[in-house]
């Protein structure tokens, strides 16, 4: 039977604060995939698939349902269950059985992007499905100087223009392993951040950006460091957490992650190599 | 022709800082969709809809592009421009016209749910499109006390129990109009948070929450706005900024929408009667 998942994970963390290095074990806050299947009585259809923390999964699977507008009413859902025919991942599978008054349209969920209209993820496990696309490990020589690392999230800031009006922004900067910025771009949206410095990239010529350090303004999921490790960016910085699923990506492809890089202090999940600290005299 | 949309808008905002307010103009960080369409030759398919910051939208365009592995490469993208078929949206639909080595699996992006196979948000307007769905306005005549509610991050905070061995947590919690808990809920997702207290108050039958505030620990945009109003929460209050378009459905349907609620400050965006301040004597 497939153990169900906790809320945290536990980590090995390398934590650098200034000069020095010390090895303790950390928890991170779970991220895995939850699909959610709906039964409307003529067969079971995947609608959503969303990467969560688990725990209350059953609530997590009823509330779209009812923001989407396909059930109304607590008296419309007959049964959730997990699903018993994907043993691997039986605690990341909901169905939900509902009884709906009027026929969902569940066309319009495609439309909205916010459901799928079907789901290639929690068949395979997540990170299986991305090395089955071909995206090899980072095997990039680069490294930073810690002192230079601690300065890159002020440099981020001193780069956004628009955080400063609105106090409303996530940030994703690229810099060089020298400290030079080169794109820095903000959204509403943590991934679109990320997605326009990739696209400057890409419209630029750079790709792969196995030269650079890549530092997001929040924390480190699944996404973003599936982003960086796609595009071959051998370091990831985040200024706030990162997800186990994040760090089980870094780990897999060999990228450096790099958590709660705050004033002189970080954690290193992962290939610390990269990450060069003063050598002693 | 329509306006292209800029990074920040202005709104009036109603600033309350212990028992006195003021009024002013105040920025906000500009979210709208963004319709991605993909032309490869015969004909165009819309691939991806994004809530984004405009500007840097052909970078944005292109970026889940090479993330998914649709384009490997900047010689394989022949041209991005603004769509000149929908003239209202025209600065919220982009065209990537491609010329991949390989046919891209655009199935594939569907079963990520990362894009979706159609757009029913561009067409119209984000806002009529939920108008249509028949979600009534918040008429709700429930208000709480503005003392009260600077206690509600602390008390928000209090309930969290992963956040304090993580750090890397969204939250969201219901509250009666008297400050009582009902419900919190946390996920690596921020939206992921709100669907689990919408999700566990429709299989309590609490539904609709005309009586309640609800609570997020960071920012509030479109999608979270959106996921309130539908179930008739007359008070979203958040810890961070406010998109314009979650301001504009506030406005819209009736919703007071709170903003920097931090310590004894709250910015009011809309629906200030909900907000009770102390009788000056």
């Amino acid at each position: 039977m497939p153990v169900r998942p906790a809320a945290t994970s536990r980590a090995r963390v390398r934590v650098i604060a200034d000069a020095a290095e010390t090895i303790r074990r950390d928890s991170l806050v779970t991220e895995e995939p939850l699909e959610v299947r709906l039964e409307l009585g003529g067969g079971t259809t995947p609608v959503a698939v969303t990467m969560r923390t688990p725990g209350e999964d059953f609530v997590l699977a009823a509330g779209p349902l009812f923001s989407e507008g396909i059930v109304h009413d607590r008296a419309e859902i007959t049964r959730i269950d997990y699903c018993t025919d994907v043993e691997e991942q039986l605690y990341n599978v909901v169905t939900v059985t509902a009884n709906p008054a009027e026929t969902p349209d569940l066309g319009r969920l495609e439309r909205r992007g916010t459901m799928s209209s079907a789901c290639g993820v929690c068949g395979k496990t997540t990170l299986e499905a991305i090395a089955l696309r071909g995206v090899p490990p980072i095997t990039s020589g680069a490294a930073v100087d810690v002192e230079l690392l601690y300065d890159l999230p002020d440099r981020l800031r001193a780069a956004q223009a628009t955080f400063a009006t609105t106090g409303g922004l996530h940030a994703a900067g690229l810099f060089t392993m020298d400290g030079e910025l080169m794109s820095v771009a903000e959204d509403v949206g943590r991934h679109n951040a990320v997605d326009k410095v990739i696209g400057r990239a890409l419209l630029d010529g750079l790709l792969p950006l196995s030269e650079y350090v890549l530092v997001v303004s929040g924390r480190a999921g699944f996404e973003i460091a599936q982003k960086a490790a796609v595009a071959g960016i051998p370091v990831l910085a985040a200024v706030s957490a990162p997800s186990s699923l994040a760090v089980e990506l870094a780990e897999e492809f060999g990228m450096t992650l790099v958590g709660f890089l705050r004033g002189r202090r970080c954690n290193v999940y992962s290939a610390p190599d990269r990450i060069r600290l003063p050598v002693v005299r």
